[in-house]
């Protein structure tokens, strides 16, 4: 498995950053390390901008010419863009076995993840007063979803069993896939991933005029209710213009792992976590803290010797390099603190007694307890979403997860008896609040 | 109550949309009908990023500047517009009897209510494989929430409440109010409402400043997680801007009321549920579906009686003339289709027998039972949220609760044998996409 090494800048030692926690500067310079690279091309907004109104407007025709422009795939209508169910079926049935198995085994253990968090939080409930006031809360599924999942370089089969999987659990009625297909190149694991967890129906598009179509329905393209999913920055753009009008995911930023280390994991093992986060794209960002400096060292003396070893290797350099940092701290319950104020996406407890230090973990995506759990077995198939807020939103957003498929009514049904207790109160706030309609329909309902 | 007649106007019969669901028109006209005004104006982007931006560099001292500006309140620093928990109580302890009641009626009720939410959904959940691999959720609360509550008109005490309980209950550590005092007038029911909900601090600012100095913190605004509630439309916009930043709850559209009616309520009860709906603004939506002719014309009757009797009435014409509407259905089932297409934000089900009703209803902020709930009782006191989607986004999102104020992290703990089984799945598919360090990551756990 080890790629053979070409050239001598991949043997060159990693130059990552060091820092320690008694450093003056260290505060400024973690919120530095911390500083999310933004892209502001502000043409992305505008030329975003038009596609989806031009969507909006012109439906099925404009989504062929923006098909034909950026994907270079000239259709006679929409639905030849459409794959059958027979499509999919056979992209999965032509994977090797290997493959074949390890997602069907994946889609089965993050299902069964799922129906757990369905469960547990997915359900209304209902109470009576002493009265006979009904109040309580409905839970149901969405009617219409659409998974976008990305093709070329970034298309992971494993991102549409985590789009999928939850919506398929929580009961959505249907759920529509776009995916591109740059020049008619269609990725079989996707394709195969989308049979294997229940996708409805599939059209090969992608980009902003994908999510327009989505959005506001096409001749050929339902219209959904929420869109989830990854994308460049032209979708991304899309999924905030049509936000509002639809629901929408998080928006990802780059990708982050956050690693507390006691010093007891194998040092290898750590070094390749870091680079697992760091191999995704250049911006992504591994961080280690320890209060074991031995153990930092030992650490970068592995990565120094694995790097040349992975193919991406001139990615994971730049990521690191950039983006990356190994930080020493007084001691774990410190490490605890600064990975509070991280509110990392991936948060791995590399440690003997992970038990001891998770209670003190307030924000993250997903933590990763003891050193069998690197974050890579986390993405794939322990079952839980690999859908994770990004940039520091741990501190107020969640993962993925059946909750987001799903939406709540309240429910109300006041006795004859209750209106007259309800009642007085509600005339006495409006009449404050100068609202006298909203006194006049409580007063109406008073029994003399 | 009734305010005199001093206007022929008020007299005039209301010129309210009938529409049938057998005319050919009918799809088209209930688009129409439910078209959302939108607030187009380009300058109000522009100045708000400039404030947000101000505020973001030069923090307290573009606060008091904007607040000199715009609320003619001249401060010598941000700490001199924070109020003590002891002007808080203060105000609570000066108002009417009355009204300290209904407020603390309407608190416990309104706590009682998310109470059973936290219970219902606001739990983690664990779980372990056979081999011992650990799967879970854990749900924290946000550490620190600003709230905002507008000033002026539409300064609502109920709106503290709705926003500030849930964060309560969901065991926020802070909860930081901002509230404008134009020209340093102070609503004494909105400060009250703080105190008995527990808000921990209070400052009186306003505006995309307020909003920004909670997103970004200053020197004395410290920094928050999450903002809700209402605002006008530089508030809203400022939302948007800092979203990502921070979190922030749903931007609200106008208000809107459809009731489903049997013919079974007295129809003074349900014209004045309309009107409660309608005296709200004038781009507020009332519409009445029901299967009984000569019930809609007693509504309307009905209507035209009790119109010149509120305080509110050009309000409430110019929103029912404007966007309200009557519609004949063929029966209380395609009433019930028509309310899932519409999607409302308050949905009254005013039947005889609700419980027939409900289960075909599946998209809707909060659902009123029976002729005794009116909308009223549900904004100020039945229990439940009164923030709730609008404008069709009932189809995708939920009333606020106590989960707008938590959030989940997944937990993962692989044992040594559950690494053995994951590390192969995964294995098999980070090399089916490209990712070798997520390969090596899971391999190097396997034992030989």
């Amino acid at each position: 498995m080890n790629a053979p090494v070409n050239d001598l800048a991949a043997l060159a030692p990693l130059e990552i950053r060091r820092l320690s926690t008694a450093d003056a500067g260290f505060d400024a310079a973690l919120d530095h390390l911390l500083r999310v690279p933004t892209d502001s091309d502000p043409g992305i907004a505008e030329r975003t901008a038009a596609i989806v109104n031009d969507v909006r407007q012109r439906g099925d025709a404009a989504v062929l010419d923006y098909t034909r422009r950026f994907d270079r795939l000239d259709a006679p209508s929409v639905a030849a863009l459409e794959l059958g169910q027979a499509d999919l079926k056979a992209a999965f049935e032509d994977l090797p076995a290997a493959q074949r198995q390890a997602l069907e085994d994946a889609t089965r253990r993050v299902r069964a993840y799922h129906e757990r968090q369905l469960q547990a939080c997915g359900q209304g409930f209902q109470y009576r007063d002493e009265d006979g006031t009904l109040l309580g809360q409905k839970v149901t599924p969405l009617d219409r979803v659409g998974v976008y999942v990305p093709g070329g370089k970034a298309a992971y089969p494993s991102s549409v069993l985590m789009n999928v999987v939850p919506a398929h659990v929580a009961g959505c009625g249907e759920i529509i896939m776009v995916v591109p297909t740059p020049g008619g190149e269609r990725n079989p694991l996707v394709l195969a991933a989308a049979y294997i967890a229940g996708v409805s129906r599939a059209f090969t598009l992608g980009g902003a005029q994908a999510v327009a179509a989505l959005a506001y329905g096409t001749a050929t393209v339902p219209r959904v209710d929420k869109i989830t999913g990854p994308g460049n920055a032209y979708v991304a753009e899309a999924k905030r213009l049509v936000f509002g009008q639809v629901g929408i995911d998080m928006i990802a930023g780059p990708s982050e792992i956050l690693v507390l280390a006691d010093g007891s994991t194998p040092p290898d093992w750590v070094a390749m976590d870091l680079f697992s986060q760091a191999e995704h794209d250049e911006l992504a960002q591994s961080i280690l803290l320890s209060p074991d400096a031995a153990y930092l060292d030992a650490v970068q003396a592995a990565m120094d010797r694995l790097l040349p070893t992975l193919p991406r290797r001139d990615i994971i350099r730049a990521s690191l390099q950039g983006r990356g940092a190994l930080i020493y701290t007084r001691d774990m319950a410190e490490a605890c603190a600064i990975s509070n104020r991280v509110a990392p996406e991936h948060l791995e407890v590399s440690s003997s007694e992970p038990e001891r230090w998770e209670p003190l973990l307030r924000h993250a995506g997903a933590i990763f307890l003891g050193q069998y759990t690197s974050e890579s077995l986390g993405d794939y198939c322990a079952g839980p979403n690999h859908v994770l807020p990004t940039s520091g939103t741990a501190r107020f957003s969640s993962p993925l997860g059946v909750y987001d498929f799903q939406k709540r009514s309240s429910l109300i049904g006041v006795s004859a008896a209750g209106a007259q207790v309800l009642g007085r109160i509600a005339v006495t706030l409006a009449e404050g609040e100068g609202l006298q309609a909203h006194a006049q329909a409580a007063a109406l309902r008073l029994q003399p």
